[in-house]
């Protein structure tokens, strides 16, 4: 299965699995059993219940998290809109491919596997605020190289990115998507302030006007987005089809993932926001998509980092869920 | 070092060990040096440098966290404040024995030892809205019960709780504490409503009516508190003797915690807050204290499974600290 235009895509979003509600009802009976009081393990248990009905499972397990990392170079860069060099990305890469990122020492925490994919890096895609950053053809390949990146055992996913200028491109996407002006949905990214985030900011909104009539997520993505906003969208619709739970990182995975959501309602059911990023517009997004971040710590680092975090938690939620004794079992009153 | 008063247990508070401040500068130095934007793990960044300090080593790692779940039977729970009957609590510590709890899932998941004590549960404490729930020598044995269970190679330590009726006690002990009226301290627990409540509220006024006088902070946890909650200050304070940092759990754990820091002011500077519970109260107990938890996922368990969940965050942070590339090792430039 897979997809050669965004036609193509959208024909697959539409037609994607749900959860298996047999196993979410033995989920829910099973934590009705477990020795705590009812509710007493809050999130935890939602957690482990929607967990159990993506794997079609009431009581599963977690033994093969994914990190994929997509690393992709924009052209919007030029523009200024970073505190950080271009070079930076390759950097990066090298980085992560050497294990010396926070990323890196995350995954190797929480057992979960870590792929690199880096996109075309010796050629950004154009600057968005001249024409669209891809072509279809170039979309399509990046958003096929995050589908293909999936690792089909997998448990749940975490997508993560870098790319300098890539910021200035999910502010953009956003304000498309969820309305307002390039200022509402502009922030410090790595750390512009100042002069530079009111230029950032009027390059956002340049982008805007040069795209007047974008209003489906995926062209939205092709217009504004960069090679690594489209391998995650890519992974996130993979994991789907696969019925991986996704742990959603930040600001960029969220814009990315709100393209999927806005050419295909439903489409990040199988989502959760692993984190409330620093930066100030994440937490109106997660707010827009209807999603609860698990943790808000402050990080604003990108890379699947926040994801990578929650990861734990939802280790912590199923370890509970599936490991606990019943009151039966354990021989205690139930109140 | 040990005591056998509370006045002995008073003067060891007063002389305390604090953080390293040598190795909490290297850890800084290091923390400017890592291949993130500066802050860009945010809250992560203070832990580090912080369990840097107490560790004394500026780069240090996380091998040997200690879980230790305290049991202890309350004479208050006769009168009716909890959902759950006293028999619960020794059914649960043999729960805890045989692996089946919450806490055990977590435990595991996050690589800690789990060691249990319970406490005298056949006596439960005196009602304390009759009279101190303790004697002196019966919450020095308590609070030395806590001392010592924490293990001398532990290098972080959890400590929770399993005692039916102690919501009660810790209400009663926070209103003492922290100031207000007993309806602004007392809540749900384990799960009582409407006149439950009502009930549970009058119980602690009661309580706090039979102590009018008591000001000091170990005095108050003789007594109001129970045994657990006097073991769980043991320990913390056992802790800070070994310069082991603490993740705090719930409203109970804080509850005795506070004790310790309003008998000695800086007695928890080697604690963090894990988590903020349910228990509308805790919120309020951790602004007092000046603590922001970690985590927010509506746990109202105790056991110490909050704490134990934030374990996770704190080997995260610590992976990140200690295992990161510096740009000068990576190649990457720095902005």
């Amino acid at each position: 299965m897979s997809f050669d235009s965004l036609d193509a895509l959208r024909a697959l979003l539409a037609d994607m699995p749900g959860p298996d509600g047999d196993a979410m009802a033995g989920a829910a009976d099973r934590n009705g059993q477990l020795t705590k009081p009812p509710g007493a393990l809050g999130r935890l248990e939602d957690l482990a219940q929607w967990y159990a009905g993506w794997r079609g499972n009431p009581r599963p397990s977690i033994d093969a998290p994914q990190v994929i990392v997509f690393a992709g170079n924009h052209g919007v860069a030029a523009r200024g809109v970073s505190a950080f060099p271009p070079e930076v990305t390759v950097q990066m890469v090298a980085n992560f491919e050497q294990g010396g990122a926070a990323i890196n020492q995350l995954a190797r925490t929480f057992g979960a596997r870590m792929d690199v994919v880096p996109l075309d890096l010796d050629t950004p895609t154009a600057d968005f605020t001249e024409g669209p950053a891809m072509t279809e053809a170039g979309v399509v390949a990046a958003l096929r190289a995050g589908w293909d990146a999936v690792a089909e055992e997998a448990d749940v996913l975490v997508v993560g990115e870098m790319g300098i200028g890539n910021t200035t491109s999910a502010a953009a996407i956003a304000t498309r998507l969820f309305g307002g002006d390039a200022g509402d949905w502009t922030g410090r990214g790595t750390g512009v302030e100042g002069d530079a985030l009111a230029l950032k900011t009027q390059v956002v909104a340049d982008g805007l006007a040069a795209h007047g009539s974008a209003t489906d997520g995926l062209d939205i993505l092709m217009r504004m987005g960069g090679r690594e906003l489209a391998g995650m969208a890519g992974a996130i619709a993979r994991a789907r089809s696969l019925c991986i739970p996704v742990v959603m990182d930040g600001f960029i995975c969220t814009a990315a993932a709100a393209c999927l959501e806005k050419t295909q309602e439903g489409a990040l059911d199988h989502v959760v926001a692993g984190h409330q990023s620093a930066e100030a517009a994440h937490g109106h997004m997660l707010e827009a998509l209807g999603k609860e971040p698990l943790l808000s710590l402050g990080l604003r680092l990108g890379e699947g980092t926040g994801a990578a975090l929650a990861i734990g938690v939802l280790k912590g939620a199923i370890a509970c869920h599936s490991g606990m004794a019943t009151f039966a079992e354990a021989g205690v009153a139930d109140g």
